[in-house]
């Protein structure tokens, strides 16, 4: 319990967030609207909050300016910039800035800032030269920025190393981490390293969270939040009980039905299924949507893995 | 003889061109001045054409709006539409059509462009669909497009059967490729399966010159271009010479000094000392400058390889 404690004490960011689907329209253009909707029933599901403009998001398949306008959007239906931690990593130093810059205006909690990820085999220096730019330039003391580690898509990622120069450099606003590694022994090393001084570390898996929560990370930032986020939140919320285990092991079965497909085409097409909206299956390419008989195969697979879902 | 002559009646863009480097200024703002000029010197060096925002040019570090001031200073400054063929691929969608555009509309001979990049393990319809809908959305029958295969850095590429799919859907738009993998087999299963149709086939680098031509591929766009121009353009032009062979040797031992640096880097390294002009040593981070000391090591390897550089 005193630990327990101790973490609502120092950590400002910890829970669960789900990194928001986008839905597009029949022109591939994001639908603002349903963008809306969806992030506010997110919300009243229990979710701390929404890590909008993530690799599940196809936010790397958006430009800049329809970044900018649906976070507008957002903002203007009523989602509280509190409940807001938006991707604003971009190939281009001048990009992340313009993004990292708009959300720390508008109040969002933090940003999830991906490394510049076109050029491979870069150097830590280069990195940290790559962030204390983005850091400089934005100027603003309210910036809190999470690393976002995702080598298997990004190809480019943190070293201990670098995220040891960067929370030296720049403690307070280098607050924490997003791992999408797949590898928690590289999540507990990062916990261990420096969550001690207040370093926020979310995995990128609901798969993770008990250990990530024992460990003393904050929490998780996971794709499937954006359809089982009550029950992946249930579990945060008490992963200390005796029912932890049983809580974790249901939200894997679900877990492992979307794993076997693309994940975000599944995400996609499940919430299409169960709110009755088939635009919601609309993907950018270079994705594809996921072919109509694999959906009643993946609902299928949700059923017996004990999945509801509840859209108000 | 009589295959020469084909050649040359059947492509419209061969020879040699250079990914043009991007100056930067200390505020690491992108310096159109010297980058009209440097593309001007190139031009007047016997090259081709101009593959501006390419890898080397660092352009995936650049904006959207850096790219459009860009590519508005060189043309105002004088440098025919007819030879450029600027990068225009980004990860969204609705960036490369915007790009792609305004090079059509402001009469570039063609556009090079990167797959969408940031997710991997995407499918050829994926790939297709992602091509198709930028020909579509531009819907200007000028458009000429390369496809830039660069699978090292970009980890997205062309299958053989993605670019049959897009020839044949789009032919005479789909107008050729540039092969940076580094896998001249893979370049000649591209020219034996397409050059015949008009396709025109680039390798990424002037090792390849040779083999790329006997072959009956169109030439390369080459980052080497950028210092060495008249000698790998020279190769071109006389690449059915006796003198080919060793003319090949030579420019290979130059690149050879390039490569075992990062390329991008000792670029700029060079072009400053020979245009004593130290500004061009600056690169927008990730990317690292030379250091001083690695600078000399290069124009001693640089020089025993008969390297020289003739600057106006």
């Amino acid at each position: 319990m005193e630990r327990a404690q101790t973490t609502t004490i120092r950590q400002r960011l910890s829970g669960v967030l789900a990194p928001v689907l986008t839905p597009f329209d029949a022109k591939l253009q994001p639908d603002a609207g349903r963008f809306a909707r969806h992030c506010k029933w997110l919300l009243s599901q229990g979710l701390r909050g929404l890590a909008v403009f993530g690799t599940t998001s196809e936010a790397n398949s958006l430009s800049v300016e329809e970044r900018e306008a649906l976070l507008e959007t957002l903002l203007g239906s009523g989602v509280a910039p509190g409940a807001l931690l938006p991707g604003t990593g971009c190939c281009a130093l001048t990009d992340t800035v313009r993004l990292t810059r708009a959300a720390v205006r508008a109040g969002c909690t933090g940003v999830l800032v991906l490394p510049p990820f076109y050029y491979k085999a870069v150097t830590d220096e280069g990195l940290f030269r790559a962030f204390s730019e983005v850091i400089e330039r934005v100027g603003d003391s309210r910036l809190r920025m999470y690393l976002y580690h995702i080598p298997p898509i990004a190809h480019v990622g943190f070293s201990l190393k670098l995220v040891e120069r960067l929370v030296t450099a720049y403690p307070g606003t280098v607050a924490g981490m997003k791992d999408s590694s797949g590898d928690i022994a590289n999540t507990k090393a990062v916990i261990d390293a420096f969550a001690k001084d207040g370093f926020e570390v979310f995995s990128g898996s609901e798969k993770f969270l008990l250990e990530n929560l024992r460990r003393g990370g904050a929490g998780c930032i996971t794709a499937t939040g954006n359809v089982n986020p009550a029950a992946i939140d249930r579990l945060y919320r008490n992963f200390g009980s005796p029912e932890a285990e049983g809580m974790q092991a249901r939200l894997n079965a679900v877990r492992n039905a979307f794993e076997k497909r693309p994940v975000i085409p599944a995400l996609k097409a499940v919430l299409a299924h169960f709110s009755r909206d088939a635009s919601w299956r609309t993907v950018r390419p270079p994705l594809l949507e996921l072919p109509a008989n694999e959906t009643g195969a993946l609902v299928d697979d949700l059923q017996k893995a004990g999945f509801e879902m509840q859209l108000s």
